[in-house]
Parts: structure tokens; sequence; C-alpha cells
């Protein structure tokens, strides 16, 4: 029988966190300290190994807000990554020997995202993140590790969760229009959407719910206000 | 800063296999061999410790196969358990004292599940499970470790493939009647539903194509036949 993993490993967490403002997604990545022979620091997402008595979800919490300083966001787990060579690459074992005691481990990681509006927000970058910034989705560098592919698989989860769990609507206003809601789902789909099919198609949902008031204030045609009401 | 989990952890794999047939849904439970001084053996779902070098969806399948000789499932990545105390109970830190070697080891495990008709395949336990099951969903035993919450969350994951993501059409006919896919959708979902309201839901998914054909060799009026078509 071939060796167990016992005390051969490391257990990690990342975070993959969206920001949104009405025109485009991005998403955070730090810059790390550079080691000393390093011009600069490799990006990355934010992550770090787990303490030995802590949960999953209060390392992913821990961890974002050490790097970063985000704290009291809604981390959702989507997936574990755990392919044996996903640390072997040579410009990532030399950063892990000046970061870690023992480099040449395979690390499991537990990865997380959320969805916040950025605005809303302020990174302060501090522990090993040189600086913190939001970049495009759509062009997102070359990043440590498999961050690359755990950004694609988040993305994809945060897709299948705008169409299924109804989350995104905490980024729209209390009453918004049926434009501001086709806005974002054009911009987190990166979709075009026809908008009469597109109107015809939020009539079906049950949870988006008329209401009997128009915008104020706005130079054009006021258009009617909507609600999101959870699980109906 | 506290000690990091380097070394004192283990990670594991957990599958949960539900088994559909006509009319109930059941998941596969394993019997551990009994420790010397125990007179029956801790039911459990079908997991174990990962190698050092597999991956963790290899690390499922073989885990499984070890256990109970199934092969060749889909096994569906759904969640990561981490609680710290996990494994600590006495009932099961017993247990583990007679197979492993670091049985006070914070183990993290991976969990998969996949859904299958059970009359097409056999159960043959080996490896440490003396005994391998098909139990009612609604009635699962005390199992091992925190096995009853990874089952209950599997459920849910499953409940929720059925519904968004057309799994659960392997287990009908090529050709079906919307009478047999009420029935898969009632058992899995374990509710009732209205025949007309069910109809009128059905018409609205554009991956059930009805035919022009209807059921043959029946004593009852023929009913319509309808396939699946996969991402229309």
């Amino acid at each position: 029988m071939p060796e167990r993993l016992s005390g051969v490993l490391d257990v990690s967490v990342d975070n993959v966190i969206f920001g949104f403002d009405e025109n485009i997604l991005k998403v955070l990545v730090i810059e790390r300290k550079p080691f000393p022979d390093e011009k600069k620091g490799m990006s990355a997402i934010p992550g770090d190994l787990v303490y030995p008595k802590e949960s999953l979800d209060g390392a992913a919490a821990r961890v974002l807000k050490d790097l970063t300083s985000l704290e009291g966001l809604f981390l959702k787990q989507f997936h574990t990554f755990g392919d044996p060579n996903r640390v072997k690459d040579l410009k990532d074992q030399e950063w892990l020997t000046n970061f870690r005691i023992n480099p040449e481990r395979r690390v499991i990681t537990i990865a997380y995202y959320s969805l916040i509006k950025m605005d809303e927000y302020q990174l302060l970058p501090s522990y090993f993140a040189e600086k913190a910034d939001w970049v495009d989705v759509l062009e997102v560098p070359d990043l440590a590790f498999d961050h690359n592919e755990i950004v694609s698989k988040a993305l994809e989860a945060l897709r299948h969760g705008l169409e299924v769990d109804q989350i995104g609507f905490e980024l729209l206003p209390e009453k918004f229009t049926l434009t501001q809601l086709q806005n974002l789902y054009e911009i987190i789909l990166d979709k075009k959407f026809d908008k009469r099919n597109f109107r015809k198609n939020i009539k079906k949902m049950e949870h988006v719910i008329p209401l009997n008031e128009k915008q104020e204030g706005v130079l054009h045609k006021p258009a009617q206000l909507f609600k999101f009401e959870k699980d109906v």
C-alpha cells in the first residue's frame, strides 16, 4: 500500500473576491512582497495556510483580512484544488523557499469566492501583500500557483450563482429599474441581452416584484421600479 | 502567530453514493470491520485518506472501488468539511486508534457525490468494509464522524443539481413518459407534485423534447414519449 499523506502536506485557503460597479466586473489581486533577489513580487489571489485549530471558513476570513483588510464579506466555499504538483513550478518554489518552512510540501487549497460593490470597501494591503488591487476579470495577469484556474472556476461558480441562486441582487439599489438589472447581468455574464427577451424572462422570475412606483429626478422618461423578494 | 498546520493533519475523501430505483432513493453505507473489542463495526460512508501523489478525484474513485467494488461512476466534488474536531468523538477515536498511525490528527475531508441506478451495480465490500448496503435516505442510521452531516449536504447538492444542472435524466429510459419523469422528481425531491402544474412546468424546460411516439405494450391508454436533449 502506498504511503499515506500523513504529515506530508499542508492545507490552505484562497479567496476570489469579485468587485462590481455599474460598468465592470473586477477581481482582487495582491502583489506579494518580493523576496531578496526578486525585483517585483508575484501576483496572486489572497490565500495562506490554515492554522491547526481553525475552521476553514474562519481561515478564509482571517487570511483575507490579514492581506487586504477586507472583513465581514460572505465567503462561499466553491471548490477544493488538490493537484499534487500545484505548487511545484520553479517560480512558485522560489517564492515558497523564502516564506515557508517546507516549501516542497504538497498544498491542498480550499477556495472561496465573494461578490461585493467595489466602492464600498477600501483595500489596505499588509502582511506579505505589497499591494492589493482590482483587475478586470477579462484581463487577469499571470498569477502564482494555479490561481488563474481558481479564478476561472470561481467566475463559473459566480455566473451559475447569479442565474440560479439569486445572488447579485444585493449589488442593486433596494428599488431598481429593469435597465439596472439587465446591466448587472450583462456585466457579470459578459453577454449582451436583447431588451425585450430579457424583460420577458424577468417576468417569469417570481422573486422580482414590480412596484407601483417610478423613478424620480431623472431627465428621461421615468422607468418603473422593481424590488427583490428572497425565497418566494 | 499561531503554529501552522504543517505536518499535523491528514486529508481524506468521502463518497456519498445515491441509488435510485423507481420507488425509492437510497444511499450507500458500509459497515466497517469491527476492531478487536467491538461487537459490530460502525457504519460510515466509503472514505479514506488520500495518498501523497494522488489527485483528489483519483483518490475518491480509488477509495470507492477499494471499499465497495463500484467503479466508473461520475463523482462530483461538492464540499470540503474541516471542523477541527470532526474526528475527535470518543467512538471515532476508538476506531481510529485501531486503524491509523496518528488517530488524534485533524482530518479535513473532500466530499463527492454520485447518483446511479441501483440495479445496474453490484456491491462487493472489501478492505475495511465488512458490508456495503443501500439504506433509505430518509432513514440513515448514526454514522461515524460527521458523515450524517455530509450525507445531508450531499442530498441538498443532489436536489439542487436535479433542478438546475439537468442531472437525473440518465436514470430514465431513453424515451420516457411524463409520469416517469414526475416520479423521478418526486422520489429525489421527496415532494408530491400536482400533475397539471408539473406538466405545465415541464413544458417550459427546453431540454425535454416531446416525441411523435407513444408507449407500446401497455394495458392502459398509452402515454406520449419524451426524450432528453443535453445543453439546449
